[in-house]
């Protein structure tokens, strides 16, 4: 008796493993999620992790596992080179690295995607949500914000150009450790939507630039200009301005862009985007999800 | 029989305590130094410091002790306010809140400096140095690199103006704490020129803006297009450059500048300047000691 194939999708990151199962006809029949991020994995243990996660969804042979994310890094099982820009979704499973398990189960490790001409830039599972948040033929600019932001400019489908920004990271450290964020109360209110709009209008103005600029929410908190309680919000626009004002310095300004991420970022991206003039849209939820379901459908 | 009036001069800092006795004639006869910065500052206990460090030289009522730097913050002994620009050395003088020991020794809390206009800015300690390296009726530029980089612009010996780039702390945190940081050896090697130039020439060409330059020195480096090595100081030149462009951006450019710092760092300035297109000096040691020399001159 011949056995269905069994596909598997793998996305593991530093912090998170999350499985997807799925069908012969490309549908997802089962999910498991877990803290079991590679950097919690002790001495290169990534098989025991895999089986003591998934390991009833393995049958052997016949059995197919992509694997995506900080996994296929240099720190992760299987270290897969960057594919060029512009990169398609096939261009990607196309160059995944292969390895076989002792029962069989083969695993596919997906590339990143860099770009490597003037300026370098590398990624390394962001791709896959890009690829789920726009159709196979469209063109579109689309920006993930998060820890590292980035935008992605697809042109039919193909990753055709993209840039990373420091963003998220920035914050949190000018927030946890610098001299700005000592001056901010413990607790965080709410959204001062007021303060970010400043800082992003301040960022889009170009004075002195971002190294500047952040020294200003300190001194206007100083002078009595700036109450502390709006000091996160300030600083958060302005970083999100510069990369902003960054970004449409050396690019053409689109008219419209897509907004791939967690709704409450997602939504001080729009209002920012909008004060540059840009209007965009959220994307739903789930595009990393819609990426693998994708590749499997190609695969 | 009456007594020599004793003045003394303390630059008491967050880590730092620095005093200096003055003869008659306005020429320092003693100095003290101690790492008992505010931050090390029980309770309040700053007499009680004060005494333990430079009690020896108190000499009761005709002692008049001038305070500068962290101890005049809001974390000090006296916060003072901020003296307005443009600002003279007898602005300050003359504004300093005075408070008198129970011996009758006086102390005299100076003042910081702030911009108010349509941006703001602060200083605390770092006037003293301008006012040091400047002759009495002088106008210059003036850069001061360090954690918190200040360029100030004398005009017939007053502060006309000045900004300041949170450059250096950015670096440490950056270099301590983000995932460009996480690439570098941890062993720091020789000062790699080359590197720091081509950071600079990346900031000076107005690229995508700090947050996506600082990004480049990580993909470069997995890219194979630069040594894990030279990171640190490409890095350090693209903060640098970025400090220069902010300020360039906002000033008309000087022809020629002083550099006041500690030398390794004021040579990377100079270096950093010279690509910009503008000539530099670097300042002698000790223009803190020079400032409170004018300050006691004229006091």
């Amino acid at each position: 008796v011949l056995s269905q194939p069994v596909r598997i999708v793998v996305d593991w990151g530093s912090s998170n493993f999350r499985a997807f199962l799925f069908s012969g006809d490309g549908e997802i029949i089962a999910r498991h999620a877990a803290s079991a991020g590679i950097l919690s994995v002790k001495d290169g243990a990534f098989e025991a992790v895999l089986r003591r996660e998934i390991g009833g969804w393995l049958k052997g042979s016949g059995t197919e596992i992509w694997l995506s994310g900080m996994i296929t890094s240099r720190n992760g099982w299987v270290e897969t080179p960057y594919a060029a820009c512009p990169a398609t979704l096939d261009d990607l499973a196309s160059a995944a690295l292969t390895r076989r398990l002792t029962d069989g189960c083969r695993l596919n490790f997906l590339p990143g995607v860099m770009m490597d001409g003037a300026t370098t830039d590398v990624m390394r599972g962001e791709e896959i949500q890009i690829f789920g948040s726009v159709a196979a033929d469209e063109s579109a600019t689309l920006v993930l914000p998060g820890t590292h932001s980035k935008w992605a400019s697809v042109e039919k489908g193909r990753i055709a150009a993209f840039r990373t920004f420091l963003t998220g990271e920035v914050y949190a450290l000018l927030t946890a450790h610098s001299i700005v964020g000592r001056l901010m109360p413990k607790e965080r209110g709410p959204f001062d939507a007021a303060a970010f709009a400043g800082g992003v209008e301040q960022a889009l103005a170009g004075g002195a630039g971002l190294l500047s600029d952040v020294f200003t929410v300190r001194s206007d908190a100083l002078l009595g200009r700036l109450q502390p309680e709006a000091m996160a919000d300030r600083l958060s626009g302005l970083v999100i301005g510069h990369e902003i004002a960054g970004a449409l310095a050396t690019a053409v300004k689109p008219g419209y862009m897509i907004i791939v991420g967690e709704a409450e970022l997602a939504a001080r991206y729009q209002q920012a985007l909008a004060i540059a003039g840009i209007r965009s849209r959220l994307a739903e939820p789930e595009r990393a999800v819609e990426g693998f379901r994708r590749l499997m459908a190609g695969a």
